[in-house]
C-alpha cells in the first residue's frame, strides 16, 4: 500500500466549529449523563471500526471531548491516513465518564464523517495508480469545507481550489457572459502572474483555444469518450487537463489511463457514507 | 401517495450558516466572476432535477441567492416535500448574472444535501406504511442539525429530541454507571414530569423493569428478532418501542409490522446521497 | 428542609456570557485598578451573605474571576442550593489582587441575581410542600434563560419547555386562530410521540375537550377559585393540572392542597430581588 | 411632573441581543404556533399596562417583532418615558399572526423588564425634586447594561460610568493597597485631564485629604447620620458628594435635601419588580 | 495616465468590520449628536481631498452611513481608482443629519487609511511602467487585509497570496529546517499542481537550484545590485523573479527596467500616510 | 528622558483580534512551513530593531505565537515604552520551530504598527517638554481602537474620549444645528455631571460664550495663530484649551509654550510609519 504524507490541520481550523457542534448537541445540558452518573466517575471510550475504513479526523474528535473536560487523555492507537481492517481499535480516550459519554456523540459525527471521506477517496486515489491526481470540489458540507477538505487530503487527495477566489475557473456561463473563451481569458490576464487559469471546454478546438488565450488547465465535465480524447488530444504536454464528474474508481482508473492529469471525482464528497464506529466504553474503577 | 406537512424553517435557524457558508466559498471574491460578467448582465437560473428525489431547502437556497443580491427573484416551482420527477425543473430565481453566478455553489450545496436526506426519509417513510413513525437521530453534520432535522421532518419523518436536553435516553453506558435501570431511574424522578424517559433494554425482562421504574419509552438497538419479539412483547399497549439501526427500507417496513412506534433509521441523516441538481443558466438581454 | 439535587451546569453555557459580561464592564480597562494596585499584590476576597438566602451560580462567579486571573483560587465554603443565614461566609477566592477587584462586580452581578431566584423560587418550593411542582416560566431575562433556569432548579423547582420547540403550549390565541381547541389539537398531532401537549383552557369542559383531543396537560391562568375547581374537578387523574399566575407562597400552598400538579409562580423570574451580598478584601502579605 | 427628555437608543445597541434573544426563546422553532396558525393570518397585539407604570423598551420590543416579520407596523400609543395609568394601552402591532405570536415573549420581556427599571428609577427622581441626579450604578444585569441604563435614563436618572474606563473610582481597597488616599490619588494622576476621579471616604477628614488630593467627587457608601453629615460638611461647594445605598424613595429625599450631589438607589436595578404588561390579541379578518 | 480596472468588492468583506467599526466608535452612543441634533434634521456631506490622491473605499464608507441610516444616499462624484485633485469633490451623502454625523469618523477613518493605500500604490505601478507588476505584501492591518489588498488593486497594483495557504513561499528559514533548496522543494512536490511555488535565494546559482527543483518563481529580498543582477541573469525567460523591499518609486522603476517580474514594495502598506480628506456638512432647511 | 508608567492592556482587548488576524493570515493552513518544517523541530526567533524606535504591542505579539502554540515561551528583552537603539534586540521567542514562522508575520503586523504609533507619539510628547497633554485622536484604524490607543499611551500620551460616548464634543456643525453655542450647551446640561464638555471655538469670544454656558474645555482644529491667541487669552486659568491638527514636534513645542492645555497631534496615528523589525531564526538542535 502506497504511504501517504499526513496533511496539517490547525487547531484554529476546527476549535470553533467543534465548539458549535457541543453546544448544538447539548442544548440546555445533559440531562441523562447528569443525573445518572456520578461526578467522579472514571471511565475508558475505545473507538473501534465496524468496516475496513481509512481514518481521519482524531485531532478533531479530541478537541470534542478536551472542550468538556480538560483533563481527558487521547491514546491514538491509529493515526489519520491509516487504514483500519473491520474490528481494529482506532483511538482510546480516559477521563471523567460523564462529559466522555456527553461529548461522545458530537466527537463520533466529526470522525465517522470525514473518515468516510477519507475512505472514498482513498479507494479513487489507488484506482489513479498515481497517473492523475484526484482533487476534491467545492461540493462540500456549508461551512466543514476545511475539515472535508483536509479529509481529502488524508485520503491521499488534493485541492485545486478552497474557495472561488483561489484559482480562475472559467465555466461555460462566463464564457457566454462574456462572449467567448477568448475575450474570458483577456479579462483575467491582469491576474495571469497570480492564480491559475482554468477554462471549460466541450471539444479539442476550444481546447487549443484556451491553450492560445493564456489557460494554464482545461476543464471537461462529465465528458463522452469522444469529446475527452479530442480535448486530450489537443491538450497533451502543452496543458494540464482536469476532468470532472461522478465516476466509479473503474472510470477514474481509466481517465487517469487515458491521460487526464486531475480528476475531481465528485462522489468523494457528495456520496461517501458515514463510516461505522463502535464505542466500547469500560468503566475504571 | 401520503400527504406530507411542509414543516416550517424559521430564517434565524439558518440566515447565519448561509452567511458563513457564503463567506467559506468566496474567500475574497469570486475573481472569475467578477473579471469576467458585465456588472450590468442579468440571467435566471433554473434548477433542474437529475434524478427522482422529494426537495427540500428551497428557502435556504434561496437565502443563499439574496444575500449576494437582494433585487433576486425566487420562483418556486416546486415546494419543500414535493416529489421531483428526472429531469423536473425544482425553482427558478432572476436576477443579476454575477451575484447568481457566486452563489450558486454555496446555494446548491444546502439544497442538493437536504433533498438527499428527504428522499432517503421518504423512502423509509413510505416503507413503515403509518404503521410506525421514523424519526431522525443525532447523528447529523455537526452544526447542521437544526437543517437536516427540518430535511428529515420534510421527508415526513419526526425526531425524539434534538438535542441531549430534549428527552432523558438512559443508554446502557447509563445504566452500567448508575448501577441497573431501576437505579437509574430513580436518579431521572425529578424531571419525569417535564421530560419523556427512554431506556435502552436488551430482552423483554429489561423492558419490563424500565416500564415499572417510570419509564415512557423503551430503546432496543440494531436487535436480534429473537430479543426484538421479546421486548415488544413485553411493551405492547404499555409502553412505547423504539428500535433504532442501520435498516433498508424493508427491514423498516418488517420492523413496523412488528409493532415497532418509533424507527430510527440512520442511514437518513448518514448515508443520504446528495440529490444531483443541475442548472440551466439563461442570460437575459 | 427537603434535600435538593445540585443541579448541573455545563461552563459551555456561561463561558460566552461570563466573556461578554466582563467585555461589558471593564470596556477598555479597569483605569483605577491598573493604577493604584501593585501588579505582584495578592488578596482574598470573602463573600459574605447579608441577608438570608439560597445560593446559586457560585461557578459563574468563579468563572469570571478565572477569565482575569486563570491562577485564582476558589475555596467555596458553601454548594449551589445552600441556604446561607445572615452573615454567613459562602465563598472566597484567592489570587491577584488586580483582577479579583476588577472582575468582582461582574462576579457579583452573576451571583447575586442567581441567588435571588433560588431563594424566592426555594421559598415557593417549600410552600408547595411536595404537592406539587413548582416550576420556571419562559419570563426571563433575555439571554440569560440557561442561568435563570438553573437558578430555578437550584432551589428546587424545575422547568416545562426551555423555548418554544420544547412542548406544544396551545393559548388562547391559538385555539382562536385553529378554529377551537379541538381542531388546533388535530393540527399538532404528528407531534403527539415526541412532545408534551399542554392546552389553556377556561373551565371544566374545556379540559375535558383537551383531554379527549389528546393533550397531556391543561393549563390554567391565573384562575379564579371556581374555575380552578371545576378543571381539577374535570381532570383529576386523568391529566396533569398547570396553574400559573403571580403567586404569593400562601397561594402556592392552597393550590398544591387544591390538587394543582405543577406551579408556575412567575414572580420567583419576574419580581425576585437580588440577594445582598458584601466582599471582605483582604490583601495577603 | 417633570418633562423628562427621550434618551436616544442606537439600534446597535440591541440588535445583536435582541437575536440572541429570539434565538433562545425559539430554539428550533415555534411548533405550536407553526402548525396551529394558518400561514396567512394576520392580527393585531395591543399591549396594555395592568398596573401604573412609566414606559421603556419600545423600539427594543418593535425590534423583536420585527426580526421574525419585517412587514409588522408598530403604532405606538405611548413613548418611552410617559407615565401609563392601570388599563391603560402602550402599543399595538399589526402583522402576520404567527410572527407576532411567536415573538411575543420574547419582546415582552424586553419591555417588562426595562419598564419595571424606568418605573423604580422615576420613583426615586420625583423624591429627590430635582435637588439631587439619581444615578445608575454598575449593579446590571450582565451583558444587558447599555438597556438597562437606558431604561434609568428614560426614569429621569443619569449615569457616572458605563464601564469601568470612564471613571476612577477609588474604593477603600484601592486606597488599602494603595498605602492611602493621597497615594492613590498620585498615581491616577496622570489621567486627570481626561477622566473624573472619585474617591470612596468615611469621614469627613478623608474627604478633605480627597479634595486636596485632586478628587473631582467623593463617594460615601451606605453612610450613617454622623459620616454624612461630616463628609457634607467638609465638602460643601468645594467637591461633589456622591451616596450610594439600598434606599427608599423617602432616605433618597432626605439626602437630597441634606446637599448630596448625586445619589446610587441601588433598587432601581437590584429590586424593580418587572412591569405587568398584558397582550390583546385581535385576528384581523 | 494608463486606465485601471475598478477592482470589486464584496459587501461580506467588509459589512462585518464597519458594524465592529462602528460599535467601537459609538460605545453606548454618541451623547453630543442625540443631544444637540434635532431627530427630524437632514443633511448634506460632502467628502473633499485636501491633497491630490487615487480615492478607495467608497462602498465601504457608504456602509457606515447605510448602517446608521438606511436612508441614506450616496451621490458618488467619484469612483474608486480615480485620481482627485486637491480640493476636487469626492462623494457627497444626503439623509438624516444626526446619524451622518455619528457615522462620519467612522466611514472617513476607512476611506482615508484606503486611499491612503491605494495613492501610494499608484505611484508604485506609474513609476514601473507597465515593465513588472507591484504587489501587496503579508505587512498588512491585523484583520482588515481584504480591504488592504483591495486598495492595493484599486491602485493598479496585485498580490501573490491573500493567505499563507495561498502559494507555497519557502523563506530562507523553511530551507534550512528543511535541509536545503532541493529538499525543501521535494517536500512540497505534492501540492505543485495546485499552487504557485516560490523560492527565496540570495545567488543566481540558488535560482538555478529553484529553478531545476521545480519552483514557479524566485524570491530576492532587499537585494544588492550583484546579486539581483545574478538572478536575473540565471533566471530570465526561465522563471519569474519576485524582488520585495522598502523602496522608492525610482528604485521600483529601477527594478522593472532591470527585469524584475514581480515587486514588493511593502511601503505602500506600511508607510502610506492616510490621504486628507474634509467634510463640509450642509443642513437641508 | 522622562519615565513612562507601563500602561496596562487586559488581554480580553486582544485576544480576540489576534484571534481574527492570524485566522486571516493562516487561511486553510500554511502550507509552506506544514510541508517543509519537521514537526519536532524547535527554534528560537530574536526580534530586532532595525532603526531606532519606542517599543509597543509585546504581549499582543506573544499572544499570537502562543495562540499557534501554548508552550512557546518569550524572553522580553525590553518592555513596552522601552526606546530601542537601531541593532537592538527587542524580545526572543522560543518554542516549535513551525508554529513560530507561521505566526511570525502576524505577530510583527501588531508589533511594528503599535511601535510606529509609540514612536511617534513619543516624539511629540517630548517636544511638549510636559507643558502639554498630547493625546489620541479617534482617527484610528477601524476596530483597533483600543490597541492604538494604547500605544499612543505607551508613547506618553493620552487620550480624551475613546468612543463618542465618553465626553460631550460640540463641533461646528453640532452647534449649527443646534442653533447656536448657548444652545447647544443648554441641551446637553443634563450630562454635566457625568461627562466632560468640550464645544469647539473659532475665537476668543466663542471661548468666552462657551466658558459660560457650562463647557469644561474649548477645541481650536488646526488654528491660525491670531485665532489661536485670542483663544488662548480667553481662557487661560479659566477653562482647558484643546488643540487638534496636523502638528509637527515642532509645531506642538510652540503650542505648549504658548499655553495649550491638550494638543491632538493626528499624524501620531494617521502618519506614522511601521517601526522596522527583523527577525533571526535559529534552529535549537
Amino acid at each position: 500500500m502506497t504511504r501517504h504524507r499526513a496533511a496539517a490541520l490547525d487547531p484554529s481550523l476546527y476549535r470553533e466549529i467543534v465548539r458549535r457542534a457541543l453546544a448544538e448537541d447539548l442544548g440546555w445540558g445533559d440531562v441523562t449523563t447528569d443525573a445518572t452518573v456520578p461526578g467522579d466517575a472514571r471511565a475508558r471510550a475505545t473507538v473501534i471500526a465496524v468496516d475496513a475504513c481509512v481514518i481521519a479526523g482524531l485531532t478533531v474528535a479530541d478537541e470534542a471531548f478536551h472542550q468538556l473536560d480538560p483533563t481527558v487523555r487521547l491514546d491514538p492507537l491509529r493515526q489519520d491516513g491509516d487504514a483500519c481492517a473491520p474490528g481494529a481499535p482506532v483511538a482510546s480516550w480516559e477521563g471523567r465518564a460523564g462529559p466522555l459519554l456527553t461529548a461522545q456523540r458530537a466527537a463520533l459525527n466529526f470522525l465517522e464523517r470525514l473518515s468516510g471521506i477519507a475512505t472514498a477517496t482513498r479507494r479513487m486515489v489507488e484506482a489513479a495508480e498515481g497517473r492523475a491526481r484526484v482533487v476534491a470540489t467545492r461540493s462540500t458540507t456549508p461551512t466543514l469545507r476545511a475539515l472535508e477538505h483536509y479529509a481529502v487530503e488524508v485520503g491521499g487527495g488534493g485541492r485545486l481550489r478552497g474557495a472561488l477566489d483561489g484559482a480562475v475557473v472559467i465555466r461555460r456561463a462566463h464564457v457566454r457572459l462574456a462572449g467567448g473563451i477568448r475575450d474570458a481569458l483577456t479579462r483575467v490576464a491582469h491576474v495571469a502572474h497570480e492564480l491559475p487559469i482554468e477554462v471549460e471546454v466541450q471539444s479539442g478546438e476550444q481546447a487549443r483555444e484556451a491553450l492560445e488565450g493564456g489557460a494554464s488547465r482545461v476543464l471537461v465535465v462529465q465528458p463522452d469518450p469522444g469529446v475527452l480524447a479530442s480535448v486530450l488530444d489537443a491538450s497533451r504536454g502543452r496543458i494540464q487537463v482536469h476532468v470532472s464528474g461522478d465516476f466509479t474508481p473503474g472510470e477514474v482508473a481509466g481517465l487517469a489511463k487515458a491521460g487526464a492529469d486531475l480528476i475531481s471525482a465528485i462522489g468523494i464528497t457528495r456520496r461517501a457514507p458515514w463510516v461505522a464506529l463502535r464505542v466500547e466504553f469500560d468503566p475504571i474503577p
